[in-house]
Protein backbone atom coordinates (compact mmCIF):
# COMPACT_ATOMS: atom_id res chain seq x y z
CA UNK A 1 0.00 0.00 0.00
CA UNK A 2 0.95 3.38 -0.82
CA UNK A 3 2.06 5.80 1.90
CA UNK A 4 1.80 9.27 1.61
CA UNK A 5 3.36 11.88 3.82
CA UNK A 6 1.53 14.95 3.47
CA UNK A 7 1.23 18.22 6.55
CA UNK A 8 -1.82 20.00 7.62
CA UNK A 9 -4.72 20.20 5.19
CA UNK A 10 -5.84 23.57 5.78
CA UNK A 11 -2.38 24.99 4.80
CA UNK A 12 -0.09 22.66 2.82
CA UNK A 13 -0.85 23.33 -0.75
CA UNK A 14 1.88 20.75 -1.84
CA UNK A 15 0.29 18.22 -0.31
CA UNK A 16 -2.88 18.57 -1.88
CA UNK A 17 -2.03 17.72 -4.86
CA UNK A 18 -1.06 13.78 -5.02
CA UNK A 19 -3.62 13.42 -2.28
CA UNK A 20 -6.29 14.68 -4.46
CA UNK A 21 -5.10 12.37 -7.95
CA UNK A 22 -4.63 9.55 -5.79
CA UNK A 23 -8.09 10.11 -4.14
CA UNK A 24 -9.90 10.48 -7.52
CA UNK A 25 -8.28 8.15 -9.21
CA UNK A 26 -9.48 5.63 -6.90
CA UNK A 27 -5.42 4.45 -6.08
CA UNK A 28 -6.06 2.65 -2.32
CA UNK A 29 -3.21 5.04 -0.29
CA UNK A 30 -2.59 5.21 3.70
CA UNK A 31 -2.27 8.77 4.55
CA UNK A 32 0.29 10.17 6.91
CA UNK A 33 -0.20 13.54 8.02
CA UNK A 34 2.82 15.22 9.68
CA UNK A 35 2.25 18.19 11.25
CA UNK A 36 4.56 21.46 10.84
CA UNK A 37 6.11 22.12 13.31
CA UNK A 38 4.59 24.65 16.05
CA UNK A 39 6.57 28.03 15.63
CA UNK A 40 8.62 27.43 12.99
CA UNK A 41 6.43 28.13 10.02
CA UNK A 42 6.51 26.45 7.30
CA UNK A 43 9.97 25.02 7.82
CA UNK A 44 10.63 21.74 9.69
CA UNK A 45 13.62 19.48 9.48
CA UNK A 46 11.75 17.27 11.34
CA UNK A 47 10.75 16.14 7.91
CA UNK A 48 13.71 14.27 6.93
CA UNK A 49 12.62 11.40 9.38
CA UNK A 50 10.91 10.05 6.10
CA UNK A 51 11.37 12.46 3.44
CA UNK A 52 15.20 13.31 1.90
CA UNK A 53 14.79 17.27 1.32
CA UNK A 54 12.25 17.83 4.21
CA UNK A 55 9.44 18.92 2.78
CA UNK A 56 6.06 17.23 1.70
CA UNK A 57 4.56 15.73 -0.14
CA UNK A 58 6.64 12.36 0.02
CA UNK A 59 5.04 8.62 -1.30
CA UNK A 60 6.29 5.85 0.48
CA UNK A 61 5.88 2.71 -1.86
CA UNK A 62 7.85 -0.36 0.06
CA UNK A 63 11.34 0.63 0.21
CA UNK A 64 11.05 3.60 -2.47
CA UNK A 65 11.23 6.81 -1.35
CA UNK A 66 9.49 9.73 -3.79
CA UNK A 67 10.12 13.32 -2.92
CA UNK A 68 8.21 15.88 -4.70
CA UNK A 69 4.69 16.71 -6.00
CA UNK A 70 5.50 16.23 -9.68
CA UNK A 71 7.83 13.37 -9.21
CA UNK A 72 4.79 11.69 -7.72
CA UNK A 73 3.06 12.24 -10.79
CA UNK A 74 5.43 10.46 -13.08
CA UNK A 75 5.65 7.79 -10.66
CA UNK A 76 2.06 6.81 -10.48
CA UNK A 77 1.67 7.21 -14.27
CA UNK A 78 4.33 4.35 -14.71
CA UNK A 79 1.88 1.97 -12.74
CA UNK A 80 -1.62 3.83 -12.91
CA UNK A 81 -3.75 4.83 -16.01
CA UNK A 82 -5.30 8.23 -16.21
CA UNK A 83 -2.75 10.60 -14.54
CA UNK A 84 -1.87 12.28 -18.09
CA UNK A 85 -4.29 12.42 -20.74
CA UNK A 86 -3.73 9.29 -23.42
CA UNK A 87 -3.52 11.82 -26.37
CA UNK A 88 -0.23 13.32 -27.22
CA UNK A 89 -1.08 16.47 -27.87
CA UNK A 90 -3.09 17.03 -24.17
CA UNK A 91 -0.41 14.74 -22.90
CA UNK A 92 2.20 17.06 -23.39
CA UNK A 93 0.07 20.42 -22.49
CA UNK A 94 -0.70 19.31 -19.24
CA UNK A 95 3.11 18.25 -18.94
CA UNK A 96 3.99 21.90 -19.73
CA UNK A 97 0.96 23.13 -17.57
CA UNK A 98 1.61 21.33 -14.60
CA UNK A 99 5.73 22.36 -14.63
CA UNK A 100 4.52 26.10 -15.23
CA UNK A 101 2.97 25.29 -12.23
CA UNK A 102 5.40 23.45 -10.38
CA UNK A 103 8.29 26.26 -10.44
CA UNK A 104 6.29 29.48 -10.74
CA UNK A 105 3.26 31.79 -9.90
CA UNK A 106 5.25 33.01 -6.87
CA UNK A 107 3.40 35.95 -6.57
CA UNK A 108 -0.07 33.83 -6.23
CA UNK A 109 2.41 32.10 -3.31
CA UNK A 110 3.12 34.60 -1.37
CA UNK A 111 0.12 37.13 -1.77
CA UNK A 112 -2.33 34.16 -1.22
CA UNK A 113 -1.12 31.46 0.80
CA UNK A 114 -3.49 28.87 0.77
CA UNK A 115 -5.40 28.48 3.66
CA UNK A 116 -8.98 27.05 2.81
CA UNK A 117 -10.76 27.87 6.37
CA UNK A 118 -10.33 31.48 5.71
CA UNK A 119 -11.76 34.18 3.93
CA UNK A 120 -10.39 37.37 3.07
CA UNK A 121 -10.47 40.47 1.19
CA UNK A 122 -7.65 41.70 -0.77
CA UNK A 123 -6.68 45.61 -1.28
CA UNK A 124 -8.66 46.97 -4.34
CA UNK A 125 -5.44 47.18 -6.10
CA UNK A 126 -3.43 44.19 -6.22
CA UNK A 127 0.79 43.84 -6.90
CA UNK A 128 1.30 43.63 -10.42
CA UNK A 129 2.84 40.23 -10.33
CA UNK A 130 0.16 39.02 -8.63
CA UNK A 131 -2.20 40.44 -11.29
CA UNK A 132 -0.30 38.94 -13.91
CA UNK A 133 -0.08 35.10 -12.07
CA UNK A 134 -3.66 35.36 -12.11
CA UNK A 135 -4.05 36.84 -15.58
CA UNK A 136 -1.85 34.11 -16.84
CA UNK A 137 -3.52 31.14 -14.95
CA UNK A 138 -7.27 32.30 -16.54
CA UNK A 139 -5.34 32.04 -19.56
CA UNK A 140 -4.19 28.49 -19.06
CA UNK A 141 -7.17 26.64 -17.71
CA UNK A 142 -9.44 28.94 -20.47
CA UNK A 143 -6.98 27.46 -23.29
CA UNK A 144 -7.14 24.18 -22.07
CA UNK A 145 -11.02 24.21 -21.87
CA UNK A 146 -11.17 25.14 -25.09
CA UNK A 147 -8.73 23.37 -26.88
CA UNK A 148 -9.04 19.87 -25.18
CA UNK A 149 -12.92 20.70 -25.00
CA UNK A 150 -13.73 19.01 -21.51
CA UNK A 151 -15.12 19.58 -17.97
CA UNK A 152 -11.47 19.37 -17.09
CA UNK A 153 -8.26 20.94 -18.33
CA UNK A 154 -6.92 18.69 -20.58
CA UNK A 155 -10.15 16.37 -21.70
CA UNK A 156 -13.02 15.11 -19.81
CA UNK A 157 -11.16 13.14 -16.93
CA UNK A 158 -9.85 15.01 -14.09
CA UNK A 159 -5.72 14.09 -14.23
CA UNK A 160 -2.68 15.46 -12.89
CA UNK A 161 -2.90 18.77 -14.25
CA UNK A 162 -6.34 19.25 -12.34
CA UNK A 163 -4.26 18.45 -9.51
CA UNK A 164 -1.48 20.51 -9.89
CA UNK A 165 -4.26 23.58 -10.61
CA UNK A 166 -6.46 22.71 -6.84
CA UNK A 167 -4.82 24.41 -5.09
CA UNK A 168 -5.63 27.75 -6.88
CA UNK A 169 -9.93 26.74 -6.72
CA UNK A 170 -9.39 27.07 -2.72
CA UNK A 171 -7.33 30.42 -3.22
CA UNK A 172 -9.88 32.20 -5.60
CA UNK A 173 -12.73 30.81 -2.44
CA UNK A 174 -10.36 32.33 0.25
CA UNK A 175 -9.11 35.87 -1.18
CA UNK A 176 -12.51 36.38 -2.92
CA UNK A 177 -10.08 36.25 -6.57
CA UNK A 178 -12.15 37.14 -10.27
CA UNK A 179 -11.35 34.85 -12.96
CA UNK A 180 -13.01 35.33 -16.38
CA UNK A 181 -16.23 33.09 -16.58
CA UNK A 182 -14.80 29.75 -18.01
CA UNK A 183 -12.58 29.38 -15.68
CA UNK A 184 -14.35 30.43 -12.60
CA UNK A 185 -16.86 28.04 -13.80
CA UNK A 186 -13.99 25.22 -13.71
CA UNK A 187 -12.49 26.07 -9.95
CA UNK A 188 -16.22 25.66 -8.85
CA UNK A 189 -16.12 22.09 -10.50
CA UNK A 190 -12.63 21.29 -8.56
CA UNK A 191 -13.96 22.90 -5.48
CA UNK A 192 -17.17 20.10 -5.65
CA UNK A 193 -14.99 17.20 -6.42
CA UNK A 194 -15.35 14.61 -4.06
CA UNK A 195 -11.50 14.67 -3.02
CA UNK A 196 -11.95 18.42 -2.81
CA UNK A 197 -14.54 18.21 -0.47
CA UNK A 198 -13.47 15.54 1.98
CA UNK A 199 -9.84 17.85 2.05
CA UNK A 200 -11.44 20.89 2.46
CA UNK A 201 -14.30 19.39 5.33
CA UNK A 202 -10.85 17.83 6.81
CA UNK A 203 -9.35 21.27 6.54
CA UNK A 204 -12.07 23.03 8.66
CA UNK A 205 -11.68 20.62 11.46
CA UNK A 206 -8.16 21.10 12.02
CA UNK A 207 -7.96 23.11 15.44
CA UNK A 208 -3.76 23.54 14.76
CA UNK A 209 -2.47 27.01 14.12
CA UNK A 210 0.75 27.94 12.78
CA UNK A 211 1.47 31.35 13.29
CA UNK A 212 3.48 32.19 10.31
CA UNK A 213 0.50 31.01 7.81
CA UNK A 214 -2.02 33.43 10.09
CA UNK A 215 -0.37 36.30 10.02
CA UNK A 216 0.86 35.78 6.32
CA UNK A 217 -2.80 35.34 5.67
CA UNK A 218 -3.49 38.65 7.85
CA UNK A 219 -1.41 40.84 6.06
CA UNK A 220 -2.67 39.89 2.31
CA UNK A 221 -6.18 41.69 3.88
CA UNK A 222 -9.36 41.88 5.93
CA UNK A 223 -10.71 39.18 7.67
CA UNK A 224 -13.97 38.22 6.44
CA UNK A 225 -14.77 34.52 8.04
CA UNK A 226 -12.75 31.79 9.84
CA UNK A 227 -15.33 28.84 9.17
CA UNK A 228 -12.76 26.49 11.20
CA UNK A 229 -13.53 24.71 14.09
CA UNK A 230 -13.00 27.15 16.84
CA UNK A 231 -9.47 26.01 18.85
CA UNK A 232 -10.45 26.00 22.82
CA UNK B 1 13.71 19.19 -36.46
CA UNK B 2 13.16 20.54 -33.79
CA UNK B 3 13.74 24.42 -32.95
CA UNK B 4 15.32 25.15 -29.36
CA UNK B 5 14.58 28.77 -28.21
CA UNK B 6 17.24 30.03 -25.91
CA UNK B 7 18.39 33.07 -24.19
CA UNK B 8 22.21 33.92 -23.77
CA UNK B 9 24.19 31.54 -23.15
CA UNK B 10 26.45 33.64 -20.29
CA UNK B 11 23.23 34.14 -18.34
CA UNK B 12 20.46 31.57 -19.19
CA UNK B 13 20.70 28.60 -16.41
CA UNK B 14 17.28 27.27 -17.68
CA UNK B 15 18.21 27.44 -21.45
CA UNK B 16 21.34 25.20 -20.81
CA UNK B 17 18.98 21.90 -19.52
CA UNK B 18 17.25 21.06 -22.64
CA UNK B 19 20.62 22.38 -24.96
CA UNK B 20 22.79 20.37 -23.19
CA UNK B 21 20.46 17.31 -23.14
CA UNK B 22 19.68 17.04 -26.59
CA UNK B 23 23.45 17.86 -27.50
CA UNK B 24 24.82 15.07 -25.64
CA UNK B 25 21.91 12.43 -26.30
CA UNK B 26 23.16 13.16 -30.08
CA UNK B 27 19.42 14.72 -30.74
CA UNK B 28 19.79 16.98 -34.13
CA UNK B 29 17.70 20.66 -33.16
CA UNK B 30 18.14 23.99 -34.51
CA UNK B 31 19.08 26.38 -31.80
CA UNK B 32 16.99 29.97 -31.82
CA UNK B 33 19.00 32.05 -29.79
CA UNK B 34 16.84 35.04 -28.57
CA UNK B 35 18.66 37.65 -26.39
CA UNK B 36 16.92 38.93 -23.07
CA UNK B 37 15.60 42.28 -23.71
CA UNK B 38 18.20 45.22 -22.72
CA UNK B 39 17.64 46.66 -19.64
CA UNK B 40 14.52 44.74 -18.67
CA UNK B 41 16.95 42.36 -16.80
CA UNK B 42 15.34 38.43 -17.08
CA UNK B 43 12.02 39.99 -17.90
CA UNK B 44 11.07 39.81 -21.38
CA UNK B 45 6.99 39.47 -22.37
CA UNK B 46 8.80 39.33 -26.38
CA UNK B 47 9.73 36.13 -25.37
CA UNK B 48 5.81 35.55 -25.60
CA UNK B 49 6.00 35.06 -29.48
CA UNK B 50 7.24 31.97 -29.67
CA UNK B 51 6.71 30.77 -25.56
CA UNK B 52 2.94 30.49 -23.91
CA UNK B 53 4.21 31.51 -20.65
CA UNK B 54 7.49 34.20 -21.74
CA UNK B 55 9.76 31.97 -20.99
CA UNK B 56 12.80 29.92 -22.26
CA UNK B 57 13.46 27.39 -23.26
CA UNK B 58 10.86 26.38 -25.39
CA UNK B 59 10.93 23.58 -28.03
CA UNK B 60 9.00 23.54 -30.97
CA UNK B 61 8.31 20.38 -32.76
CA UNK B 62 6.12 21.15 -36.04
CA UNK B 63 3.14 22.87 -34.26
CA UNK B 64 3.90 21.71 -30.93
CA UNK B 65 4.54 24.04 -28.32
CA UNK B 66 6.78 22.34 -25.10
CA UNK B 67 7.09 25.54 -22.94
CA UNK B 68 9.26 24.59 -19.80
CA UNK B 69 12.26 22.72 -19.49
CA UNK B 70 10.88 19.77 -17.50
CA UNK B 71 8.19 19.34 -19.68
CA UNK B 72 10.82 19.14 -22.36
CA UNK B 73 12.76 16.12 -20.42
CA UNK B 74 9.45 14.16 -20.40
CA UNK B 75 8.50 14.98 -24.05
CA UNK B 76 11.69 13.84 -24.86
CA UNK B 77 11.65 11.05 -23.04
CA UNK B 78 9.02 9.62 -24.97
CA UNK B 79 10.21 10.00 -28.42
CA UNK B 80 14.38 9.18 -27.41
CA UNK B 81 16.12 6.75 -25.09
CA UNK B 82 18.66 7.77 -22.06
CA UNK B 83 16.71 10.69 -20.98
CA UNK B 84 15.95 8.53 -17.96
CA UNK B 85 17.64 5.49 -16.94
CA UNK B 86 16.45 2.65 -17.65
CA UNK B 87 16.73 0.86 -14.02
CA UNK B 88 13.19 1.95 -12.20
CA UNK B 89 15.30 2.88 -9.15
CA UNK B 90 17.48 5.09 -10.89
CA UNK B 91 14.56 6.65 -12.80
CA UNK B 92 12.74 7.50 -9.56
CA UNK B 93 15.38 9.53 -7.84
CA UNK B 94 16.68 10.80 -11.22
CA UNK B 95 12.87 12.53 -11.67
CA UNK B 96 13.20 13.37 -7.67
CA UNK B 97 16.03 15.25 -8.51
CA UNK B 98 14.76 16.80 -11.49
CA UNK B 99 11.95 18.29 -9.76
CA UNK B 100 13.31 19.34 -6.35
CA UNK B 101 15.86 21.38 -8.49
CA UNK B 102 12.95 22.63 -10.63
CA UNK B 103 11.17 23.93 -7.80
CA UNK B 104 13.52 24.10 -5.49
CA UNK B 105 17.67 26.33 -4.34
CA UNK B 106 16.11 29.77 -4.52
CA UNK B 107 19.21 30.51 -2.53
CA UNK B 108 21.20 29.37 -4.88
CA UNK B 109 19.98 31.31 -7.67
CA UNK B 110 19.61 34.43 -6.12
CA UNK B 111 23.35 34.88 -4.55
CA UNK B 112 25.16 32.91 -7.13
CA UNK B 113 23.13 33.35 -10.64
CA UNK B 114 24.84 32.16 -13.57
CA UNK B 115 27.33 34.39 -14.94
CA UNK B 116 29.57 31.62 -17.05
CA UNK B 117 32.71 33.88 -17.86
CA UNK B 118 32.85 35.73 -14.00
CA UNK B 119 35.24 34.68 -11.05
CA UNK B 120 33.85 35.40 -7.94
CA UNK B 121 34.97 35.55 -4.40
CA UNK B 122 32.14 35.03 -2.20
CA UNK B 123 31.87 36.76 1.05
CA UNK B 124 33.71 34.40 4.17
CA UNK B 125 30.32 33.94 5.70
CA UNK B 126 27.52 32.93 3.92
CA UNK B 127 23.67 33.25 4.13
CA UNK B 128 22.53 30.40 5.80
CA UNK B 129 20.09 29.59 3.27
CA UNK B 130 22.98 29.69 0.80
CA UNK B 131 24.83 27.04 2.67
CA UNK B 132 22.06 24.64 2.95
CA UNK B 133 21.34 24.63 -0.72
CA UNK B 134 24.55 23.66 -1.42
CA UNK B 135 24.92 21.10 1.33
CA UNK B 136 21.56 19.57 -0.56
CA UNK B 137 23.50 19.32 -3.53
CA UNK B 138 26.40 17.99 -2.26
CA UNK B 139 24.46 15.42 -0.36
CA UNK B 140 21.86 14.56 -3.24
CA UNK B 141 25.22 14.30 -5.85
CA UNK B 142 26.97 12.33 -3.05
CA UNK B 143 24.27 9.84 -2.90
CA UNK B 144 23.42 9.73 -6.17
CA UNK B 145 26.87 8.84 -7.32
CA UNK B 146 27.24 6.26 -4.96
CA UNK B 147 23.74 4.68 -5.24
CA UNK B 148 23.71 4.09 -8.88
CA UNK B 149 27.57 3.56 -8.67
CA UNK B 150 28.65 5.55 -12.13
CA UNK B 151 30.36 8.76 -13.52
CA UNK B 152 27.06 10.66 -13.34
CA UNK B 153 24.54 11.00 -11.16
CA UNK B 154 22.06 8.06 -11.53
CA UNK B 155 24.10 6.12 -13.49
CA UNK B 156 27.24 5.55 -16.46
CA UNK B 157 25.66 7.74 -18.73
CA UNK B 158 24.45 11.02 -19.06
CA UNK B 159 20.56 11.89 -18.25
CA UNK B 160 17.75 14.70 -17.69
CA UNK B 161 19.24 14.41 -14.12
CA UNK B 162 22.92 15.72 -15.04
CA UNK B 163 21.23 18.38 -17.25
CA UNK B 164 19.48 19.42 -14.84
CA UNK B 165 22.14 20.06 -12.14
CA UNK B 166 24.80 21.31 -15.19
CA UNK B 167 24.24 24.87 -14.36
CA UNK B 168 25.57 24.43 -10.88
CA UNK B 169 28.85 23.01 -12.67
CA UNK B 170 28.99 26.88 -14.01
CA UNK B 171 28.21 28.31 -10.50
CA UNK B 172 31.00 26.84 -8.65
CA UNK B 173 33.57 27.47 -10.96
CA UNK B 174 32.00 31.09 -11.34
CA UNK B 175 31.74 31.32 -7.70
CA UNK B 176 34.49 28.73 -5.82
CA UNK B 177 31.53 27.01 -4.02
CA UNK B 178 32.99 24.17 -2.06
CA UNK B 179 31.83 20.79 -2.04
CA UNK B 180 32.57 17.47 -1.18
CA UNK B 181 34.95 15.38 -3.27
CA UNK B 182 32.92 12.96 -4.78
CA UNK B 183 30.80 16.24 -6.06
CA UNK B 184 33.58 18.36 -6.85
CA UNK B 185 35.01 15.63 -9.43
CA UNK B 186 31.44 15.08 -11.11
CA UNK B 187 31.38 18.97 -11.28
CA UNK B 188 34.74 18.66 -13.16
CA UNK B 189 33.39 15.45 -14.99
CA UNK B 190 30.15 17.77 -16.23
CA UNK B 191 31.92 20.84 -17.47
CA UNK B 192 34.36 18.65 -19.62
CA UNK B 193 31.32 17.46 -21.60
CA UNK B 194 32.00 18.12 -25.19
CA UNK B 195 27.97 20.17 -24.55
CA UNK B 196 29.29 22.04 -21.63
CA UNK B 197 32.64 23.04 -23.37
CA UNK B 198 30.76 24.11 -26.42
CA UNK B 199 28.41 25.98 -24.27
CA UNK B 200 31.11 27.63 -21.85
CA UNK B 201 32.93 28.79 -25.27
CA UNK B 202 30.16 30.61 -26.89
CA UNK B 203 29.09 32.26 -23.40
CA UNK B 204 32.25 33.91 -23.39
CA UNK B 205 32.30 35.43 -26.73
CA UNK B 206 28.80 36.99 -26.14
CA UNK B 207 29.10 40.60 -25.67
CA UNK B 208 25.79 41.15 -25.06
CA UNK B 209 25.69 42.13 -21.19
CA UNK B 210 22.52 42.33 -19.51
CA UNK B 211 22.60 45.28 -16.68
CA UNK B 212 20.44 43.14 -13.66
CA UNK B 213 22.31 40.21 -14.32
CA UNK B 214 25.83 41.83 -13.98
CA UNK B 215 24.75 44.30 -11.28
CA UNK B 216 23.34 40.69 -9.31
CA UNK B 217 26.66 39.39 -9.87
CA UNK B 218 28.12 42.53 -8.72
CA UNK B 219 26.27 42.26 -5.54
CA UNK B 220 27.23 38.60 -4.61
CA UNK B 221 30.92 39.20 -4.03
CA UNK B 222 34.23 40.33 -5.04
CA UNK B 223 34.79 40.45 -8.65
CA UNK B 224 38.03 38.65 -9.41
CA UNK B 225 38.07 38.00 -13.58
CA UNK B 226 36.17 38.95 -16.32
CA UNK B 227 36.92 35.45 -18.93
CA UNK B 228 34.53 37.07 -21.76
CA UNK B 229 35.25 38.83 -24.89
CA UNK B 230 35.47 42.62 -24.36
CA UNK B 231 32.81 44.62 -25.45
CA UNK B 232 34.28 47.56 -27.85
N1 LIG C 1 8.62 21.15 -4.99
C1 LIG C 1 8.05 20.52 -3.87
C2 LIG C 1 7.50 21.55 -2.90
C3 LIG C 1 7.20 20.97 -1.55
C4 LIG C 1 7.03 22.01 -0.44
O1 LIG C 1 7.52 23.15 -0.51
N2 LIG C 1 6.30 21.60 0.62
C5 LIG C 1 6.10 22.41 1.80
C6 LIG C 1 4.72 22.21 2.36
S1 LIG C 1 3.41 22.67 1.27
C7 LIG C 1 7.05 21.94 2.89
O2 LIG C 1 7.27 20.75 3.04
N3 LIG C 1 7.65 22.84 3.63
C8 LIG C 1 8.53 22.49 4.69
C9 LIG C 1 9.87 23.14 4.52
O3 LIG C 1 10.06 23.86 3.53
O4 LIG C 1 10.69 22.94 5.41
C10 LIG C 1 6.96 19.57 -4.37
O5 LIG C 1 6.46 19.82 -5.48
O6 LIG C 1 6.68 18.57 -3.74
N1 LIG D 1 10.36 26.71 -15.00
C1 LIG D 1 10.92 27.24 -16.20
C2 LIG D 1 11.86 28.40 -15.89
C3 LIG D 1 12.20 29.18 -17.09
C4 LIG D 1 12.83 30.55 -16.78
O1 LIG D 1 12.62 31.13 -15.69
N2 LIG D 1 13.57 31.07 -17.78
C5 LIG D 1 14.15 32.40 -17.70
C6 LIG D 1 15.51 32.45 -18.39
S1 LIG D 1 16.70 31.37 -17.67
C7 LIG D 1 13.28 33.35 -18.49
O2 LIG D 1 12.79 33.04 -19.56
N3 LIG D 1 13.06 34.57 -17.99
C8 LIG D 1 12.28 35.54 -18.68
C9 LIG D 1 11.18 36.06 -17.80
O3 LIG D 1 11.02 35.59 -16.67
O4 LIG D 1 10.45 36.94 -18.28
C10 LIG D 1 11.62 26.10 -16.93
O5 LIG D 1 11.99 25.14 -16.23
O6 LIG D 1 11.74 26.12 -18.16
Amino acid sequence: MYELYIANKNYSSWSLRPWLLLSELGIPFDERLVSFAPGTGSSWSGFRAFSPNGKVPCLHDGDTVVWDSLAIAEYLAERHPDVWPSDSQARTWARCAVAEMHSGFGALRTHCGMNCGLRIRLPDSLPQALRADIARIDELWSEGLARFGGRFMAGNAFGAVDAFFAPVAFRIQTYGLTFGAAAGAYAQRLRELPGMRRWYADALLETWRDPDHEEEAMQSGILLEDLRTTVS
